[in-house]
């Protein structure tokens, strides 16, 4: 109820004063930095010695495969903005087949959400989860299942762009009417997806503990199959994450442990066309079961569907759609109103 | 000569001045971003359909594997800083099996060339090569050979960290003595390692003459396996890469296209410990060859060796050593002679 009135405040304030001024504010950037985080060192023995002519003309190189291997460490980029409003930073984790390039940039060449919080006085920690973009992965001697890759036409439906698959002759595709997500630039939203193993959950669980234990207290902020990340490690660290957002969570804390989570608030945001969509109604099932024995613990969630506070449109990828500014607008106000930053 | 009176006035000046201001300038990035460019569609067909559990108790997803995969585009993030001392921008171009992290910080936590050029004034522009970190890579129905992963006892001798293998026990490991190579943070170097394939560099030269064919003109600086990109797609396009800087090049350009590069100048570094290795003098002598053609063109090429101009110590891995800095200064300082910037 305390939020409903907050939103009709807000949505006034926007209609009156437009957008916030923390959106045009200017980047200010005085420290970026990047590290890795965790690993370990797998052994392999027994494989003959190989020659490696790495560059055509270069010398070959005498390559034995056996030895040590640093594998399951994990990509963070930083920026910390001149102007601090926020008292913690924030950490941005990205879903599955995606890269922190999720929150850098959208489809069609607009701002994203990791600048819109540098902009808004947040120290911004954005990381590629552990195989994914800069943290690399395993060979198959290391780990086992096999990396799964996306065609172009699957996202479309999945993501909730449109009913069917895409086809590369737009006159067989359909977008959902309405849709935020800016279509014109799918494939380039498509250049972003990596190769996905199914069977790492527990490295990267490992690995974003431990960027927690450096870098946190904090607020973690996730999408999708992050929503498992975020949600156990906030149960493992109550005392260091201090409030969760959770976007569109595809994956999911632990049941037994619904306690830890009594002092962290909680908002999660669910686009458009759940109703439509053969795996979403489940999906957001699982999670509000769950809230539940969060509630129960004496946890404060609130849960934004978009559509009932009038924001129409939204794809599972909102922090690229068309109103991806408004929609953090939202997460930052959320914030202020819990204590984190100042407007 | 020219160059050995520049570099003789600039070593009394840091004698007298210690390190040039800009390396203290503020970051000030008022714009950045990410994008991905290049890459093309490849069907694939044939192949059963699976049902996939992406997250743990998250509704099984129908995958077809069959349809048309997004491959070989390449990842390219960007920083604009407000005093903009250069008027074209810079490109960093890494080595094999990194990622432009190379660029962006040091194994020990200090700043990268990344900031060092923003701070100079650059816009500067951070790309990670086809295959490699968030560029994402193709499956085997798509590509050909397969990937070389890195023990983390191999780079420790090949990029000249030391005469022999790393091991784990620090008593079973030698640093060259005057080393520069943050040796306590190696680990964290070999963080940064990521697969590489041999049989791609035909995508990845696409890629980046796409780059360049985008943001340039420019200054290209390249490393190691970067050396072949550098220089082809200055013969391709030696009216966008202005200059060139080659930091130990491991891979080279088109003898047969040596006079494209009449109007490219070329700065080239090198290390220490070049002459104690069983590869580099292979490798350096490879680069020499082909400057003889591109001079007998009509180039202008600058070799620094840098031991021979007073600085010792350096791996192949200069841009993570102590002194990194340091080197970034003669770079920096060379493209202002050459007219590209301003103090």
């Amino acid at each position: 109820m305390k939020l409903k009135i907050f939103f009709i405040i807000s949505s006034l304030l926007y209609a009156i004063e437009g957008l916030p001024q923390s959106n045009k504010s200017p980047l200010d950037i005085v420290e970026m930095g990047s590290f890795h985080i965790g690993g370990k060192l797998v052994e392999i023995t027994g494989k003959p010695i190989k020659e490696v002519v790495f560059s055509p003309g270069s010398a070959p190189a005498k390559i034995d495969p056996n030895g040590k291997y640093l594998v399951e460490q994990m990509y963070v980029q930083y920026f910390v903005p001149k102007v601090q409003k926020a008292k913690i930073p924030i950490l941005l984790w990205h879903g599955g087949g995606l890269t922190g390039v999720t929150y850098e940039t959208t489809p069609d060449g607009r701002e994203g959400w990791q600048q819109y919080f540098i902009r808004s006085g947040w120290r911004t920690y954005v990381s590629d989860a552990v195989e994914r973009g800069r943290s690399g992965w395993a060979s198959s001697d290391i780990w086992s299942g096999e990396p799964q890759f996306l065609t172009v036409e699957n996202p479309w439906n999945r993501f909730r762009i449109g009913p069917g698959a895409w086809s590369e002759d737009p006159a067989q595709r359909t977008q959902y009417e309405g849709s935020q997500f800016p279509a014109d630039g799918y494939l380039n939203f498509m250049r972003q997806i990596v190769p996905r193993w199914t069977t790492t959950d527990g490295a990267t669980l490992a690995a974003y503990l431990e960027l927690v234990d450096k870098v946190c207290p904090c607020v973690v902020l996730v999408h999708s199959q992050g929503g498992q990340f975020g949600q156990k490690v906030a149960q493992a660290r109550p005392d260091k994450v201090k409030a969760l957002v959770l976007v569109e969570p595809a994956g999911f804390g632990d049941p037994e442990k619904a306690a830890s989570l009594k002092n962290t608030p909680i908002l999660e945001i669910y686009g458009d066309y759940i109703d439509r969509d053969s795996r979403w109604p489940n999906i957001r099932k699982t999670q509000q079961e769950l809230n539940k024995k969060y509630k129960d613990a004496g946890a404060s969630i609130d849960v934004i569907n978009l559509p009932e506070i009038g924001i129409k449109g939204n794809s599972h990828m909102m922090m690229m759609d068309r109103n991806n500014l408004q929609i953090a607008d939202i997460i930052n106000d959320w914030l202020r109103v819990k204590g984190f930053t100042t407007k």
